[in-house]
């Protein structure tokens, strides 16, 4: 293999032999080819793409580059959810405990925060001793035994896809859709599951803003999946606003449990009752969406749902009190509410915008080096497309600092603009995308 | 600074500003921006291009990276000549000591084989003892000595060019002609020359084979050269067969000693002479190339070129009794001659062919670790247009084994072509291009 040559033939327009891929992404992997010339080749695919073959090969290599979890002795459907990435994104922390507690396996492994989005595994480690950094070994013990464990990538999961990652975040090659829907998949693969829930987000806080390349990537990882025998249902989801309320970690996982308690936003609930729905049917616990709900509002109201993140949150050493007691979660010393300046309707709350913010407020990493304060953030009530009047509040800030407060409420007066025309937001759930075709939702 | 937004900024076709470029060449070459990083900047940049003010900007700060030769005391004319890489190209060979002898100063930092083509570094350490590694003191006193020191590029001299070229040769960007000329340049400039001459390769054995490009090419140098006071004039060459007959180090070594002597190969002496009278133009020591010819053949036929080349190997610690008796150089211990295998007229010798033959004998590097054998090659007396009859002799080959011998008549076979029309092969010398246009020659 002479990997200037590889390089110079993608850079030309011309395909890869998926033996080519192997080869290379095992040789990255083992460290005999550079970063290099992987950046190179990298660079060259996001002017020149990968057809579905390279595509495969690539997250076959990855694959190939690990181990899987290893499920053989589990009789259970085994259902994970994964998201793009967004803004004020919670529906992990509710959905592994409330499709666990119904039965199903959910072996979740979650990324941490990336650009203006948050990441699972940084909100569950605002709940004090909470480890997400399971070993394998762990992580099948544990959801034999509970049904449920919410982990890191480790080492030894596809870690040719950890290394081309970390470079393509380095190296401006983040948006290439084949190579987003190897990496998710290849991890979703690894987790040795019997269905995948995707929730593609849509809108301005999404990495890909267009319908077409969101559709595209739905596409992308449903083949994927069926070439690995697991079947993948995605919904295309509005992330023009942040969703629910609260955004920051530990903000977050409070709005969480009030979901799980029965209580929450209303656009949270949806969302979140809409995926689960798809992973109980994948599961085969309910033939339809509304017998679904049925199950899942049970679970809520009957307390077995909470119990379920109890359980989840003990076994990985966190502080299981929480659930009862949300105020045991870090607390911000500052906490101030901001008011509209004036009457009129709510034209947009711009979720990278308030990303960004929850990031200035320390509560996001600029690297991978940096400390998270969890406790930061913003609970926003407002929503695109609410009538207000002057002086109404639309969000509390939480903060470290008074100087903080300030930071906060700059990032609220760029990023919630109101206006006097009627609007009409993304719908919440607009698409659903699986083997046989495109479904418009609304 | 954030680089991957300066990567990004490119990717998408956006102009980074002149400032940005100068920090991340500084940044690179001191280490704090990593390969990987520039590797994918390359590689964007193969796509986007460079406009004139990032291709100023680059040079400049390659400049800026180290240090340049001090002739601050020389009162004589500076004048280099730079070929952009072919086939049997021994021209500087010639003309360091041909245009010294004349009295100009002949500050001449060279490179080493790239791809198929040979380094004139390489040919020159075919004479035993021969040391091209000087220091820029050592360069600056023997140019102030003798008027002429041929060196390769230290680590003082455009340390980030440096680095960036090994990264291009690695990363599938070297034909990008903004990188190509800034790269050039940025020595050529450090040389401290008061004119260059280049000789800019067309045809199939050069690394920009479209005519439109190889002008580009000479144009974007001649603008960089103008900009710091250095007036450059170029001529396009033909590299559609290799020049004169020897392609392999010593062999070429050999043959350069024969022109300066008064004999060789019509072609090389032709090309030789058209860049060596532009040499003698731009020194003012000719008013026109017709009297420059007259004074290079005088230098020629009096013994003082050769004198010349004597002294320049003594004062590089090499054997310099070759320039008398080159039977001194290394010589293969298996020769063989190849011969024509039907009567008709050379179609074609292909200079890719011969120069990854000369490779495949041992007489050029795959990778920079590898040992050169400085005695094999070949010979090829053939020329695109002759006519030959069946039996004649058309090359000889020069290898370390009999096993090589087949290895070059293979590679001969390959390369040199036998037909029955007449070929039209490009000029010899085709254009001339200053900072007031292109001049068509031939």
């Amino acid at each position: 293999m002479i990997v200037p040559r590889l390089i110079e033939r993608k850079r030309d327009g011309e395909r890869l032999e998926p033996r080519e891929i192997r080869e290379l992404v095992l040789a990255y992997a083992d460290g005999t080819v550079p970063d290099y010339q992987m950046a190179a080749l990298l660079m060259a695919v996001y002017f020149r793409g990968l057809d579905r073959d390279e595509m495969n090969a690539l997250m076959d290599a990855m694959l190939e580059s690990g181990k899987r979890l290893d499920f053989s002795g589990l009789p259970m459907p085994r259902i994970d959810k994964h998201s793009t990435g967004g803004v004020g994104d919670k529906t992990s922390l509710i959905l592994a405990p409330l499709i666990a507690s119904l039965g199903v396996a959910v072996p979740m492994m979650s990324g941490r925060g990336l650009g203006h989005t948050g990441g699972t595994l940084d909100k569950l480690e605002s709940i004090a001793g909470f480890r997400t950094a399971l070993s394998l070994d762990e992580a099948e013990k544990q959801v034999a035994r509970i049904g449920c464990a919410m982990l890191s990538q480790t080492d030894e999961i596809v870690p040719a896809d950890r290394s081309i990652y970390a470079l393509r975040d380095a190296t401006a090659t983040v948006e290439v859709i084949p190579l987003i829907a190897a990496s998710i998949m290849s991890k979703k693969i690894a987790e040795s599951l019997t269905g995948l829930v995707l929730d593609i987000k849509r809108g301005s806080g999404s990495f890909l803003p267009k319908l077409d390349d969101e559709l595209e990537l739905a596409k992308a990882m449903i083949d994927l999946g069926a070439r690995h025998g697991c079947p993948v249902v995605a919904l295309l989801t509005a992330m023009d606003r942040p969703l629910g309320h609260a955004c920051g970690n530990a903000l977050e996982v409070a709005e969480a449990i009030e979901v799980l308690k029965g209580a929450g936003p209303p656009d949270l609930i949806e969302v979140t009752l809409a995926l689960g729905a798809e992973m109980l049917v994948l599961a085969s616990l309910a033939t339809t969406v509304e017998g679904a709900h049925v199950l899942m509002r049970d679970a809520i109201s009957s307390g077995r749902a909470l119990l379920k993140f109890e359980e989840i949150v003990s076994a990985q050493g966190g502080d299981e009190a929480v659930a009862r007691d949300p105020s045991r979660l870090p607390q911000a010393p500052h906490q101030s509410s901001f008011s509209a300046k004036r009457e009129g309707v709510v034209q947009s709350v711009d979720p990278r915008a308030i990303g960004y913010g929850v990031i200035a407020l320390g509560g996001g990493r600029r690297n991978m080096e940096e400390e998270e304060d969890p406790s930061v953030g913003f609970v926003i009530t407002a929503k695109p497309g609410f009538h207000v009047t002057k002086g109404q509040t639309l969000a509390t800030i939480h903060a470290r600092s008074r100087a903080d407060l300030d930071v906060g409420r700059s990032t609220l007066e760029h990023a919630i603009e109101i206006g006097d025309s009627a609007l009409h937001p993304l719908p919440l759930v607009s698409h659903r995308v699986t083997g046989r075709g495109v479904e418009r939702l609304a």
